[in-house]
């Protein structure tokens, strides 16, 4: 089908969550069985048990393409978002913080089934973050929830891997997969989280090979799909499977790659890290927005990184100072009109 | 001219220098006018009134190029080296230990004129080295040093940036160069430092883009050959000009590109750092060790990085462990016969 002038720059789909942001020490990872640095899914019982051993709590608008996708507003793109809420108060509450970030959400919540996912996001002194989610009404987006000309009208569709845990979500994401190759458009995908790597490596490798033209994904991720130990290995598999591929180092910064041109990018350092919560997403985002305003992949891949930076230094996976004003200071000729 | 058979793995041609090791404080480099971390060559007068201001020192043989031939021999390859030294008690230290250490060195001793080259290694507490050399003998290497069969028979001849600084040096450089070529060898370049490159930058530019076939550089190094603002910009530029770069990081790893394939080395992290003295002329001897076994360019990465990581574990610029056993053990497979 031709290509039609596009009237969004990204759409982003994925668990639409809220974030609980507690602050904890070590033993309390341990004391309940959790795996530091890793995201574990848990089902409503454990949820309110978490919930109970807690004390005061930050709750914020997450999910990770959510994030993302307000990482592309917060620079000035044109950004939606896919995913399903609850009609109860964090899903009011994530409707309304997405809208506010000036990211385009129309997903009716869903008016029976689980309440809004939420995810505790356990950070421990040296930064880390451990997450437990709850997926609740997030697991019941369906096809349905795709619309077909709201795919078309986006340069980019970008699907987290996150998506994959539920059997109505995995419909829906190859659904916009679909759409959106079938309009000329591209697809983006990053691979979560090691864990959820693990358990769909097949179907994610199958995916990055035969569906996805831009790969996000950090070091323990893609070493995990490929299973390789080191870096520089997983690095030559992915050149070969995607479009284009950034890959994230933390503070050893990323590498991106787009047939034979390579480009190795630092981290920015804003600060004192507090909270690597949403250094990925907001990496993706930053990228995403370099992207689709036609800025070569260097410059993608600074940007990336500068909202990556900012996020690191507060609480939250939100970016809390105007990203765009960063961007100006930082690369003035890159944002002129 | 037709390729015979290689009777040598790497040819190394640079400064015979015999390296003083001291540790100092940051004070001493203040009071003395040393930039910390830079190579500053100095007049016999000054390295006499260095000498005395000094307490405890250690003599080792150094020289870049040198060392770079000793990590070569030490990990099994056939090495040799062309620089000068004076007859006198240095120069047969510096002849003794290279020849100790299975490197082949035949160049004639000068018998007359300023005595063996010295380089003052200031070490400060934070292992970073700054160096005051006196070139003494090492400028009158001259054409004549450079013997046509010995480099035709090597498959690599490894030049020093450092050569640049005196006018007999560089006409050897030349000829070592066209020699190589001559015989279907390949040369390979380090630019050793960022203010010998500053010195040099248009004449080092020409070389990389003419006469160079694989270059070793440092992030500072190639950042200032190119006058970029970041590494990556400097590297896009490289890659233009050589067919192998290998561009090293400190802590953040190496960069290796040929072509179109690209590799992301990781640092090697055998202990505390101790010096950094050697770091990069080791990182040469393991890469090009690799190269001539024929082994990928990840793999030379790696033995880059190994040798490197040894020597930084430890006062001087040569390994005091064995490379062989140490290869042999993080590599099993790469070293079988």
């Amino acid at each position: 089908m031709a290509k039609t002038t596009a009237t969004c720059d990204v759409i982003g789909i994925g668990n639409a969550i809220v974030d609980v942001l507690v602050r904890v020490d070590d033993g309390f990872l341990g004391g309940h069985g959790l795996a530091k640095g890793a995201m574990t899914l848990i089902d409503a019982t454990r949820a309110l048990a978490l919930y109970g051993d807690i004390g005061g709590a930050l709750e914020v608008s997450g999910g990770s393409a959510a994030n993302t996708m307000v990482g592309v507003a917060a620079l000035g793109g044109r950004a939606a978002y896919v995913g399903k809420v609850r009609d109860d108060a964090l899903g009011a509450l994530f409707t309304q913080d997405i809208r506010v970030a000036g990211v385009a959400f129309a997903t009716a919540p869903a008016r029976s089934g689980p309440p809004t996912a939420r995810s505790f996001v356990l950070v421990t002194p040296d930064a880390q973050r451990t997450m437990c989610t709850f997926l609740g009404a997030a697991v019941d987006l369906a096809p349905g929830d795709i619309d077909e000309p709201t795919v078309a009208a986006a340069k980019i569709t970008y699907l987290e891997g996150y998506l994959w845990d539920a059997a109505s979500a995995r419909d829906a994401f190859a659904k916009a997969i679909a759409a959106a190759h079938r309009h000329g458009r591209k697809v983006a995908f990053t691979l979560s989280d090691a864990f959820c790597v693990a358990k769909h490596r097949g179907a994610f490798q199958k995916l990055v090979r035969d569906g996805v033209d831009i790969l996000f994904a950090n070091e323990s991720e893609i070493t995990s799909l490929y299973e390789t130990a080191s870096f520089d290995e997983a690095l030559q598999r992915a050149r070969g499977h995607c479009e284009i591929a950034a890959l994230t180092r933390g503070e050893k910064g990323s590498i991106v790659l787009k047939g034979d041109e390579v480009h190795v990018i630092d981290a920015t350092n804003l600060g004192p890290l507090v909270d690597t919560t949403g250094a990925g997403d907001l990496y993706a985002g930053g990228f995403l927005f370099g992207l689709t305003q036609g800025y070569d992949l260097g410059a993608c891949g600074r940007l990336g990184s500068l909202a990556a930076g900012e996020v690191i230094t507060h609480l939250g996976a939100r970016p809390r100072t105007s990203l765009k004003a960063l961007a100006a200071e930082r690369f003035p000729r890159l944002l002129e009109p």
